[in-house]
């Protein structure tokens, strides 16, 4: 038994596959959003452009946000002491918590430390407290909410992606006695397509299954109060549990989710990773508080991103880039290589100031490997046009393939 | 199939046993703690005292913390704005990083967004990296390393709490052969006492384990530059994995392993709970940032601290009331029923100001009921005599046995 035979093993795997992941050190400069330094090299910060931040309307340096941190972090301090139970319960916790149940129309939601842990807590207790329930899970669903069911225990039968007749057919054949919940996506993130959440619900009512669905790449962003795609699609009605983040649109950190008491009080009472951790820092809660408030009445953020995101497949299709189909705000460019979305991913940053991720295996599938940007209103038509010139210039470079 | 009848009835169980949690809706004092207000009943904000925090040396409330995590607001914003390897790698990361390392005398640490996750993410990834792996797991090993043991699908051999010779007897019959983990705590959170740690490594030498201990209760607090119980007693070398929390003694939130980079690199690379998750924002890591570099150099408040836990549980005790036999700087009371327990904190807030949470199943076993006191360099004399004063008065109302 040699343990670090084992490890090094582990770690040469990924080398061999061309995705280890090399963490980029850098530091958003305030009030100037998508600029950042980046500390990688030896010839101090150097200035970039940040081409791939989930925090999409720059909430995370909103003068609101920012006012109402500071304010909180004065009058009661850095962080909350205690789980929610023993001491950690903040005025701020109940306040976010009745402003985020009615932005999803619901009569209740609960705070978790992360959208992951959201996702996690809830699916996995879900199913613990429905004997015998069967989950009903697309196949692209975040790893969040498939480690959520693999901890459940439950039985798990995964649907083809948004494919409802392959739902249909799981659902038809199951026993129709025992408890089911569908679990989906509004938004997948890698790929910026959206579910047919009312096909889903017709099911989800013939076959009188919960509904559980992860909005956090929708919340902020879509629906007139920014309550996501089932507000712009009014469908939150139908749906059982809305799951949403605080750290990606309303940008700061933590996640929750929105339901009715009495779904919102079994988790709460029963949920191991709920129950068992010091709560969110009162101060992020209340530059959440701030966050959620501002982007229920005003829409200027949405419509800055929404412009941005089609002005920027609009360039990037007439250059000829493999821009994939996406139908909302996420513009992912499809390389299909490990090593060759890195090193389109390295010369960018490294010549052109220009920070993009590759995203690589496991957060998409194998032969997949994609860069992915995520253009918000602040990013500029002029900063679009360069970006778009040096991916061409290094597309022809490394001798890859554009369209006619 | 009727969900709500389902919901309903598991919220009767916790009425029925009188453990249906209510929280308590309080803000704290900045720069007066343990003063807070509280927001229950109709009265408008009441001054109360908080005895229950795990902000144990009140860093929450540091001019220096404070003073770092404004800063870093004005600087960088209020989130990270996206997972380690995708956007939310700052340069405060890293740093504090290359602390908590240097902290425990380790080459590397890593962050999580949750103590909870830490042991969830480390302990359920390492079992699945290393195959066949055996995990023993101290019998009161908190619910995130349950959660993480249960996770990694291991098997899992659970030992008499604190007990070496029960553990001896099973590592001995385990297969030589398979890869080990003994996982347990430095200090027991509920009962306040400490396990055998360098008894326990002499077992993991001779029968060739992995040692993972949660020092959550520890770090900041004991040693003499807060690196904990191994810190302490000079065992840190010999532990492979050190787990702590940035939301107890540090003031803040978040967890994190230290470990070597081989470890490091392994959970940073395979953990979904550390790859899928937004990571702490970087206005809380500044902040831990300044806790833990002021506890590695001030011993004042680790004294103040012990100096106040030695009072209170001798004026407890001198009162007749039944302390729990702790050797730390947690003082818990015993009183072994749900009902009662929540009553004597019930009236402790109505009529004294006094704010302590009841302890109820699951977070200790049934039968064992109690109130957790945590006393620190902020409480005073005074302030503990008036306590004591309360609790006798309140036993004898209900008629609970004090010793002669």
């Amino acid at each position: 038994m040699n343990y670090n035979q084992i490890f090094d093993a582990a770690i040469s795997r990924l080398h061999a596959e061309g995705r280890y992941r090399v963490f980029i050190d850098i530091l958003r400069n305030k009030g100037a959003y998508p600029n950042a330094r980046c500390f990688a090299g030896h010839n101090g910060p150097k200035p970039i452009t940040v081409w791939c931040s989930n925090d999409y309307l720059a909430m995370g340096q909103h003068p609101k946000v920012i006012a109402a941190m500071e304010e909180a972090l004065h009058d009661v301090g850095a962080g909350s002491g205690g789980t929610r139970n023993i001491g950690g319960n903040t005025h701020y916790h109940i306040q976010l918590e009745e402003e985020l149940a009615d932005l999803h129309g619901k009569e209740g939601a609960l705070l978790f430390t992360s959208g992951y842990v959201s996702n996690d807590a809830t699916l996995s207790t879900l199913a613990k407290v429905l004997p015998g329930c069967v989950i009903f899970s697309d196949a692209l669903n975040h790893a969040s909410m498939i480690a959520g069911i693999r901890n459940s225990g439950a039985e798990k039968k995964v649907f083809r992606h948004n494919d409802v007749e392959h739902l249909e057919q799981l659902l038809a054949e199951t026993d129709p006695s025992v408890p089911k919940l569908i679990a989906f996506e509004s938004v997948y993130s890698m790929d910026g397509d959206i579910a047919p959440i009312h096909e889903i619900c017709d099911l989800a009512e013939k076959y009188n299954a919960l509904t559980y669905i992860d909005e956090v790449h929708a919340v902020g962003m879509y629906g007139p109060r920014g309550g996501g795609i089932t507000d712009r699609d009014e469908a939150a009605h139908r749906i059982d549990i809305i799951e949403g983040t605080l750290g990606k649109a309303f940008g700061v950190m933590g996640g929750y989710i929105a339901a009715d008491k009495r779904i919102i009080d079994v988790i709460r009472s029963y949920a191991p990773g709920f129950i068992f951790t010091t709560s969110l820092s009162p101060v992020l809660v209340a530059g959440v508080l701030a966050s959620v408030r501002h982007l229920k009445q005003s829409s200027v953020e949405r419509e800055g991103q929404q412009a941005a995101a089609a002005m920027l497949k609009s360039l990037m299709r007439e250059a000829g880039l493999p821009v994939m189909n996406s139908t909302t705000h996420i513009v992912p460019l499809m390389v299909g290589d490990p090593v060759k979305a890195k090193a389109i991913s390295d010369i960018l940053l490294a010549e052109y100031g220009v920070y993009v991720q590759p995203i690589n295996f496991p957060t998409v599938p194998r032969g997949t490997e994609r860069l992915r940007f995520t253009p918000g209103p602040q990013h500029t038509e002029e900063m679009m046009v360069e970006l778009t010139k040096a991916l061409v210039e290094i597309w022809e470079r490394m001798e890859l393939r554009l369209a006619a």
